[in-house]
């Protein structure tokens, strides 16, 4: 052998995607991924101890039927608009692979989700980051970049937690002649989303996941609603048997737990505005939120704020956006998480404003 | 929006791979996708029930540690050499992204799994499909085509059972100047594996899972052994999240029961042994198996004898490859489900042979 690395030469230049750290540490305060506080629904938990029989021994239904018809009733959609995936990253990933090759253009806005950069230069693709205005809008003129072939929105946003309205992501794919995907990770807890574009905009795709409202990001499921024949492109590429039998299972009884889903939220919505006013109060600014977490800059420095809280044993997520200053995103706990993060910021904060 | 489709023009070509039917119907006697017929190891089922709790809530170490150790140690290799992947399909997607782009060469041996072309198709590369001798042998000089970046054997192979001793694949890796990778879905009922060549040999990749020895197809879990410079060079381009707490704890219980891989092994090789002498009789030709399959070939037509036997609800597997006469490849179930197949296929062979 001669060479030095059998690795396509793009992916040796990339560094690759840093997921939120993980800590196994139980005392740790987790406020830095975005999981929910709350467990999930026991009903997920009942409908995965009765799928531990003889269905382990086989392969899962490749489409995951009982799983998408259960999709397709809580939208309101045919089951062939859905497409299940190994967490909403899978299909992201299914989605860029589909759509975008070497020197394609892919459109995003910043600053947003860090993973989609990651996703296209898996692919070689070519990047556009489309600055968010100052007030978290975009610009549909701005946005829709010559030759795009496929264009990502995260809706709510992070790390800003703030929405565009479904006429604006409208005006959005209006623009495109790509598909425009709206990365829906945190729709559970906005007041409103981008579902009913996909019946009047044939380039709309919306992504969901299991992994925030619905407190199951272990199980790693997520699914798409896009049109039939978007689907049957997207089935091509992704594996076979990507969904496991018992995400499947215990995704389909959480969905379906509607009781349960509008407590838990009702509760982190709450909490959120709570944590808002606190942290505004220490002199952040903070959008207002639509998602389980809430987005502060402009106060006390960000990266000095995130070291001394994890000194104490509470991660939340330092956010750098070249161009921006450093941010801290902060997950929504429990209330007395809540509580244990605003007791120790106090301090921090007073030490940081007479240093 | 002007075009037909928004697809890349390699994906629009593809036909997208098929997998074995998964008929819901449990009167189905399913010998057509190679499922072990015995029960996963109950030890397996107490370690994902176990795994019902808080641990849902989160995201799972993106690394698998527990199980990467315990992987490990089954094969006394450091965890840095181990990658787990949802299925061993999620990993040979990843290897290929990373060594295999549009234009690019991917050779395999013909006939094999017929994924590694879907593979291939989804990267536009290229393939070289070398034929098996007659005698399911590979010779090394056609097999190492120049400007090779990616080389895939099946050890067993399906759809023949055989495998290729050691040495014969490590005078393949030798011969080539990219990854070679060895994927030994079957080897837990093999007399040897390739795992020792990854240390004599930089460029092998072991592909191993969870489906076939573990019986457990349904939880999706797989995992390679390489270099840990290869496998540092894979985790950029895999999912950060890619396989699911549940999975992960159910995996590693079933690899340390040991005890029990060992009786289930026992009980399938030996109905395999008799599965073989009663199609011979049938007039088939089969190939001694190293897997948890036979390959029939040679005797009565195989279309006709596949749709008899679906009549009776009885699942083989008609494979077709071009160049070759079709054939049956039957998964070794357990004595009395292949007692019924034998019943099944008296009756039908008579009436082929004088039909």
């Amino acid at each position: 052998m001669s060479r030095d690395s059998f690795f396509r030469p793009h992916v040796d230049r990339m560094a690759g995607y840093v997921p939120g750290e993980q800590p196994r540490d139980t005392g740790v305060l987790k406020l830095n991924t975005n999981e929910n506080p709350y467990p999930p629904s026991p009903r997920a938990f009942e409908a995965i101890a009765a799928t531990l029989d003889d269905r382990l021994r086989r392969y899962p239904d490749p489409m995951g039927t009982a799983f998408r018809q259960a999709a397709a009733r809580r939208h309101g959609v045919d089951p062939e608009m859905i497409l299940a995936g190994n967490g909403s990253d899978d299909l992201l990933t299914i989605i860029t692979r589909a759509f975008v090759g070497p020197g394609d253009l892919l459109v995003y806005p910043s600053p947003s989700y860090i993973l989609y950069r990651t996703l296209a230069e898996l692919q070689d693709a070519r990047v556009a980051e489309v600055p968010f205005g100052s007030d978290w809008s975009l610009d549909p003129a701005s946005f829709a970049l010559p030759g795009t072939k496929l264009a990502f929105v995260a809706n709510p946003n992070s790390p800003s937690g703030t929405t565009l309205t479904p006429e604006q992501v409208a005006r959005l794919a209006e623009r495109l002649d790509c598909p425009l995907v709206v990365d829906e990770a945190y729709a559970d807890f906005a007041s409103s989303d981008c579902v009913s574009l996909v019946a009047s905009h044939p380039n709309v795709i919306v992504t969901r996941t299991f992994s925030k409202g619905y407190s199951l990001a272990g199980l790693r499921l997520g699914y798409l609603i896009a049109r039939p024949e978007l689907i049957a492109g997207l089935v091509k590429v992704k594996d076979s048997y990507n969904c496991d039998s018992l995400s499947l299972a215990g995704a389909l009884a959480a969905l379906e737990d509607r009781d349960y889903l509008a407590q838990t939220r009702g509760k982190i919505l709450a909490t959120r505005r709570r944590l808002t006013e606190a942290v505004r109060a220490f002199g952040y600014q903070v959008p207002e939120s639509q998602a389980n977490f809430v987005w502060c800059t402009g106060g006390p420095p960000a990266a000095e704020v995130y070291e001394a809280l994890k000194a104490q044993k509470i991660l939340v997520r330092l956010m750098r956006y070249p161009g921006h200053a450093d941010g801290l995103r902060i997950t929504v706990g429990t209330d007395a998480e809540i509580d244990r993060l605003l007791e120790a910021l106090g301090p921090i904060v007073a030490a940081s404003k007479f240093s």
